[in-house]
């Protein structure tokens, strides 16, 4: 059976360490915030981490020395060595890179995050020659430890909590952006650092009809679809959930795709496990939407990996339709296929998955059977 | 007199032309949000604008297509052609890429940007050559028009009201995280989308000698230093500001480098101005610090840019000691000394100032010169 492991930090590393030596690299040169953050406990916006077999140089700005002196101590207690260099300006920050990088000649770096500015400047001062080691980190990431998941299980119960806590306002006249504004602060009074992501509150024909709309003052009125996504942030770790409403009477249209919506994404929970093609989630999902006629209608992938990010490895969305790709005991996963047009608003229905070798397991619980909310009093 | 001007998208728009002029480009291609945004409108967080002296294409994914052509009226309203392409894969996005660069020599891309691995990919499909043109979107983006400044001023109007509602309840017994939870609350409460970065609480010798603190369950009590960094978000335009308190009878350690920050502070003020060089406000705050023996505890630059990004051109730092850049009229930017020591705590003061020929106009008002709070009740 798959079970998470503890004291990840010092495993995470020696994994780094692993790919090193496969690759014949002489280090790698971490600077994405959350890459940073999973190989060294880093905390902070901005930061560089040089990977050496002999130890980990961790170069900040001077908002951050003190902070990751105390946030690299996980690592350091595990016995890996960590240096943390404080620079003040972009000049020093290549003289350390040049200094901790002395040496070498092949080194690893993030080819999907570092832009081409910068790559050209790490190039002038770097001896070994840069190589691609996108994906290492990326992979590595997808399978979660037992922290993690606790983290990531915390996050998806604040926000299941909050979203409770706030749909028996929807028999009061509330807009979108009441709405928004009363989850992400149920959330933090539950406990949430913040908002996983800016939560969308979307209702109506053409809000509701955009995937990723931004609340507004709209009112949220009888007929409306109501489409919300909210996700909490617990220790830098994500959740996301979309819950789908139907404000009043649904009409025979509403019904019909909520129901297909609701179908699509329980052939998706159906066909997720450890192993399963990654693109298997997806074809399952829109086979169900396409059966029904919406097909065109289902405009975003219907899944994709979350943890320090909001959006990670793997994703499941029609491009990945050819890939080799399989899930992992340990990827966390969302499940949400959707259906958006103009003469009806739009369903989502989404729910986060934790793979184990038992089965996925469901780490988000609101009800998702109980669509229809009374309609609001009119003035 | 500096007046900043109307209707302008399409200004923007033929900025941008006159730059691809001006290097012999016959096309650019933004994919940075924020540049998207001040070019077309466009309020989605991925895309890519291919722009041509015949128009633009604006190449969105499936969440974005309603939204986008929306967003883009105003664009269009003014006379520049504007095609929207929803596309549902990352390869049928390197399609389109592929169709709006044809026949194209030179193709400017965003170089501090775009990846590496995506400027790869970019280069086997645009039949162009790919030349870096950053700094001409984040130069142009500095002279901020009159609908940005408002937005700006909104910003910091609606921080300045909810650290007055907040600042009171610090008679009570209160974390970090809730004054956090309070300050964001309300923001949004009275209109903001909402913050415009995670507000920044740290209090005590800690938490507060940390510039970039997130905020904890700490207890805000007497003897802290706390600060406040706190912004609001207005129709996608940010504010930036902060305060620093000290709780209960203040040590004449913290009076003495309240005064200190507080004459950086107004030095700064003093020497900002269209015209100036930009290395000269950090230079002035830190004169005044490094007089006072405290320099080596100044442990960040003095000023950025503040727009669109939180952090954007011009910046004022150390590093930027020996540029030539100059303030322009229409700049916003902040001046924020600060001093940061593990026996003290930290102390920032930070304003918010668009410039313009009659000189910097504050934007942040809350007040600077009552630092001391009464202390908390024990419990």
């Amino acid at each position: 059976m798959f079970r998470p492991i503890a004291a990840p930090l010092a495993l995470r590393h020696e994994r780094v360490l692993e790919h090193l030596e496969r690759e014949r690299l002489d280090a790698a040169v971490v600077h994405d915030a959350s890459n940073l953050r999973w190989l060294t406990g880093f905390r902070g916006s901005t930061g560089l981490a040089i990977v050496r077999p002999h130890g980990v140089t961790l170069v900040v700005d001077g908002r951050y020395g003190d902070q990751a002196r105390a946030d690299v101590a996980g690592l350091a207690d595990h016995g890996v060595g960590v240096e943390v260099v404080e620079i003040r300006t972009g000049v020093e920050r290549l003289d350390r890179l040049a200094l901790a990088t002395l040496g070498t000649r092949r080194v690893g770096f993030e080819a999907e995050r570092l832009s081409v500015a910068e790559h050209q400047r790490w190039s002038e001062r770097i001896p070994g020659d840069l190589v691609p080691v996108n994906g290492i980190f990326e992979q590595a990431r997808r399978i979660k430890d037992e922290g993690e998941i606790s983290a990531i299980a915390e996050a998806c119960r604040l926000a299941d909590l909050a979203l409770a806590e706030v749909v028996p306002l929807l028999v009061q006249r509330v807009t979108e952006c009441d709405l928004r504004d009363e989850l992400e602060h149920r959330m933090r009074r539950l406990g949430a650092q913040g908002p996983s992501y800016p939560t969308i509150v979307a209702s109506g024909p053409v809000h509701a009809s955009r995937p990723h709309h931004q609340p507004t003052r709209q009112i949220i009125d009888e007929g409306h679809t109501l489409v919300i996504d909210v996700g909490a942030l617990v220790d830098g770790y994500h959740s996301d959930m979309t819950r789908t409403f139907i404000v009043g009477a649904p009409t025979p249209l509403q019904t019909e795709v909520y129901e297909v919506v609701a179908a699509a994404q329980r052939a998706g929970l159906a066909a997720v496990g450890c192993g399963v093609p990654v693109a298997e989630l997806d074809a399952a999902c829109r086979r169900v939407v396409e059966a029904s006629g919406f097909g065109p209608w289902f405009a975003h992938g219907a899944s994709h990996g979350v943890g320090l990010d909001i959006h990670e490895q793997p994703f499941s969305t029609p491009s990945t339709r050819h890939g080799d790709d399989t899930f992992l005991c340990g990827d966390v996963v969302t499940v949400e296929p959707g259906v958006y047009r103009g003469d009806l608003g739009g369903v989502r229905i989404e729910d986060l998955v934790v793979l184990t070798a038992d089965g996925p397991r469901v780490l988000t619980t609101s009800p998702k059977d109980t669509p229809c909310l009374p309609s609001p009093p009119t003035i």
